[in-house]
């Protein structure tokens, strides 16, 4: 047994002796990430009982820091109560996205629980839909009136500097008296004026500002183009109603990354943890792979409709898979680069015809070096030139097809508003294997005669 | 055509009549993802004509807002000059990144022409290792000595206000004789104190500083625990030599489960765009293909073993394909969990017991479920549940295989520092696909009597 283990044995020693302040100086010791790993080796009893024996303010911190199946898991398993009690330490936004996760009777039973100042306050983000700027927005901000000064400003900011702190505080916004941003205030600006100045001479006039249902793209476009480290959002009415953060918009687009990655392999984009119960992971692994043999049947079928072929050419069931697979292989990376550029606005939906050119023109070349190598391969084992024209010949026309369609069907999906990175590889592989198969037995049934 | 098509002509026709601020206008007036897909869209010679045309600001703006790969092109393309021109417009650590994607000479030839001074701190930036602290850092940052004041520190950041807006400050830090940094002054804290206080009365003591060798895990790790939006970078000396910024590592950090999005796609982790040479990308593709190829024929020489089986069942044929597909997804799961547990430090290359038993158990449940499934349609087929029993229970025995490497492969590779990414999937498939058709044929062969 290694080190870190004996120390989570340690950790669950002291739990069980309901030890809080020597569990908690034994997580705090430890990096962030390790916290979570180290949590996540606690059988869900013991799991609800740390989160029950430290403070709220701890337990925030922990569920902070970890990845959010796991927070999701534990929050899960907790009393309303306690829950609702950690709730109130974080902020609005990390309130919102923790309760996002959950099923709505869950989340509202919390939200009951909750001081009602606080619970409204997460109520009215969890309307906003997850990926918008109301979504990721919190509604902590600093707000001051036209008539406000450098000096009032400080004297705000002095005073309530224990609040404020968790603001994250870059900017003050200037607000008319219905509510609505006029200008923005830089701390910069506050610290090279005078305490007299009327914040109006300083403030950065007219400041950009985006509607509470902008979507991700679209953000992260804009603090691309701009440095500002935060924006302030708008109600329907050009309230200012929150603020959304570069910070934010990065996870949230660098989320959307690994979500991509989640549903190529075929997981629906949601994070599996090996902590969580056996039959949650099987149960959401199998819901794809039910899918996917059904279509792997229905290809399959294509080679039942040629089992005379196959009888008097039984090599040929040795080059099927290859063919499947390397199919696959050739339409996946076309899928990669399509999901990339369409991820990075490199290209849009409409442009099926270029992609086309671009993928057809690569797909000869690569379909004409992995022909001709299959056919070197099967003309030394058969020492049949017609097998090997058949079996490379199929590859590479099947070649052509999978780039072709590999480069396409990302963008025919997000066209019509499906999901690229979910659906392209098992559309792709049912539709390759179904013409590769094809092509290889329709060839051989035609030059049957010099197989044999 | 589409509208924003006619944009891009016009980009071309202004381009090619040199008109420079009417070229510069209309990608003015794109938000920064249109303007790379717009120089995207453009030909080798018009893009190069482009960056000569615009100002070098201007070029370096353009450049600054593209995808690595796209922006490696252009470089590549210009005058050494006109690059270093570039160059000079550019943060020091985004000089080092853009040349640190060029090959050795084409960097020389630009650093050779650029300032000495500019040339110099970009080439130590490009010594360091491109994750780590080193290669991530700026060498731009404030210090002020010791005996400075907040009035002394104010001033300075007063006259130089122009340079620094460049440097996005955050911190100033303090620096005794020997260039050790010994203290943080927060930009809140100057605002709030009078000008005679010495700068020492009011910094952050002890300031956590970073070694240049500090790798991106636990820059990301540090980040994550504490609050900080940069941390100074220190050289073997402890003299302050840089400042990491939480934004570059943040950045660095996505890159990096994008990196393993393309390498599990079989494109080596490289960003590729569809207006690259064909011969590049025809190129880079085809190296992970040709591979696999071989692995591929390696796997289906297991099924030429059994060719006499074969010959007398000729339907298993047709479940070759299926078992060896259905194999390939369910530990690809598998895999991406791994993978992904790995980069959130949730599980360590050691555990691989755990992970064993974990997905065993998993294994079992799928396996039963997909070899049942399978079994029943081998019987409905055929009519001969010996024939459903051998692809059903081959299905599931390789199904439990399959999971379990793909939980273990990642950890096996990390351990051994190879890239899990990169490497699990071409492994996983082969020895799955082998294992897969030995139980189905090796089964069948046993059970011939009841098969035929």
């Amino acid at each position: 047994m290694t080190e870190p283990d004996e120390m989570i044995d340690r950790l669950e020693e002291l739990i069980d002796a309901r030890d809080a302040s020597g569990a908690s100086a034994l997580l705090e010791a430890l990096p962030a990430v390790e916290q979570s790993r180290f949590i996540d080796r606690l059988d869900d009893d013991t799991q609800e009982d740390l989160m029950m024996l430290v403070t709220p303010e701890q337990a925030a911190s922990l569920l902070e820091k970890m990845p959010e199946a796991q927070a999701e898991d534990i929050l899960d398993g907790l009393a309303p109560e306690r829950a609702a009690d950690i709730m109130e330490e974080l902020d609005s936004d990390a309130v919102a996205d923790l309760l996002g996760t959950l099923e709505d009777d869950e989340a509202e039973a919390i939200l009951h629980e909750m001081e009602p100042e606080e619970a409204a306050d997460a109520r009215e983000l969890l309307a906003y839909d997850e990926d918008t700027a109301g979504g990721l927005m919190r509604s902590e901000f600093l707000a001051y009136p036209l008539d406000a000064t450098v000096g009032s400003v400080t004297e705000d900011m002095r005073s309530n500097a224990e609040t404020y702190t968790d603001y994250d505080v870059q900017y003050a916004y200037i607000v008319d008296a219905d509510e609505r941003p006029v200008g923005v205030l830089r701390l910069r600006d506050l610290l090279l004026s005078t305490p007299a100045t009327p914040v109006t001479k300083i403030m950065l006039p007219r400041p950009l500002v985006v509607h509470h249902a902008m979507e991700l793209d679209e953000l992260a476009q804009l603090f691309d183009d701009k440095g500002f480290v935060g924006l302030p959002v708008v109600d329907d009415e050009k309230k200012l109603v929150g603020v959304v953060m570069r910070k934010s918009v990065r996870e949230a687009a660098a989320d959307d990354v690994a979500e991509d990655f989640l549903k190529v392999s075929g997981l629906g984009g949601r994070e599996e943890l090996r902590s969580m119960p056996l039959v949650v992971r099987s149960r959401r692994r199998l819901s794809w792979l039910s899918i996917n043999i059904l279509l792997n049947v229905l290809a399959a079928s294509v080679i039942a409709a040629y089992q005379d072929t196959l009888a008097q050419v039984i090599a040929l069931a040795v080059f099927l898979p290859i063919i499947s697979d390397m199919s696959g292989c050739s339409g996946s990376q076309a899928v990669a680069v399509s999901i990339r550029e369409l991820a990075l606005g490199l290209v849009r939906p409409v442009e099926m015809m270029r992609v086309l050119g671009k993928e057809m023109a690569l797909g000869c070349i690569n379909g004409l070096a992995l022909g001709a190598l299959l056919a070197v391969v099967a003309l030394l084992w058969k020492g049949n030139p017609w097998l090997g024209a058949v079996v490379g010949g199929a590859l590479m026309v099947n070649t052509i097809v999978a780039v072709s369609l590999g480069g396409l069907i990302p963008l025919a999906l997000k066209r019509f508003d499906f999901d690229p990175a979910l659906a392209s590889g098992p559309i792709l592989t049912t539709v390759t294997d179904m013409c590769g198969f094809f092509f290889v037995l329709s060839l051989a049934t035609m030059l049957l005669p010099h197989l044999v």
